[in-house]
């Protein structure tokens, strides 16, 4: 059997299976795009979890500490996920966002992601905590792991 | 501070988060449909790591335990966050395919997802046995998972 490059092995069956998948998520999966549609998800999920814990802290939302603990968890269950691998070479085109740079400097990147990672983790513990302020501090450092992340390698314009 | 429902907590921010969200995830994340959008993605990610499994077992991949077992992590991952929560009174409009009998049966609805969070741990744990016709079998159950509750509350068709 040919052997395949790991960014290969992640990629091929995902061209069939994208046709396959299309009938049951076209909304959220294009087929001729996957590793966008999915690393897409991934940040939207993040986002969707961390936009009412940063609401509960700003008093835009109430404070509920069950809830920002769900959301926490949650971040930490898609932080768990090594997204880096829906990046894959030849992934760079099409409905993006991704910088070039990614790709030129994937170590970075993937450091940047474990920082994240734990940034995320620290506001998983903060969140248990029950201290407001060990909650803002994480918050501050989780954002600043995305900020750090998005300043060097998101477009601000989609790059097709 | 009046007081609100549990589904109306979670949807409250959302809104607002949704005109904010949208500018960095436009792909991904419908702003009049943030519940929808949340859903499609968890489910869109769910099956592009399951997808990959089965064309191992079928041979369409080539056999490779250490990304069997990231996939079937990675669905454990998703499995642990509550996505019955992205299904919230009033989200049963717009682009989904969801059926009203998940909100007249949501406790149904949400022990089904249970039994898939079952099946996937017992996959995840498959995978790291090494043992293909365990892991064959554990595939079955985590599609009997899937197909048990598409049978009840998913719509072959597009519901709006």
């Amino acid at each position: 059997m040919r052997k395949l490059s790991p960014a290969r092995l992640f990629t091929l069956p995902l061209v069939a299976l994208g046709l396959a998948l299309s009938l049951n998520v076209a909304a959220h999966l294009d087929d001729k795009e996957p590793m966008q549609s999915y690393r897409q998800s991934w940040f939207a999920m993040l986002g969707m979890n961390f936009g009412p814990i940063g609401a509960m802290l700003k008093g835009e939302m109430p404070w509920d500490e069950a809830r920002l603990q769900m959301f926490a968890n949650d971040m930490a269950a898609l932080t768990s996920m090594d997204v880096s691998r829906a990046f894959p070479p030849g992934s760079d085109k099409g409905t993006t966002r991704a910088k070039p740079e990614i790709w030129s400097d994937m170590d970075d990147f993937k450091a940047k992601l474990d920082d994240l990672k734990t940034a995320v983790a620290q506001l998983q513990a903060a969140a248990g905590s029950g201290d407001k302020q060990a909650i803002a501090t994480a918050v501050g450092a989780t954002g600043k792991a995305c900020k750090s992340c998005h300043d060097e390698y998101k477009s601000k314009d989609y790059l097709y």
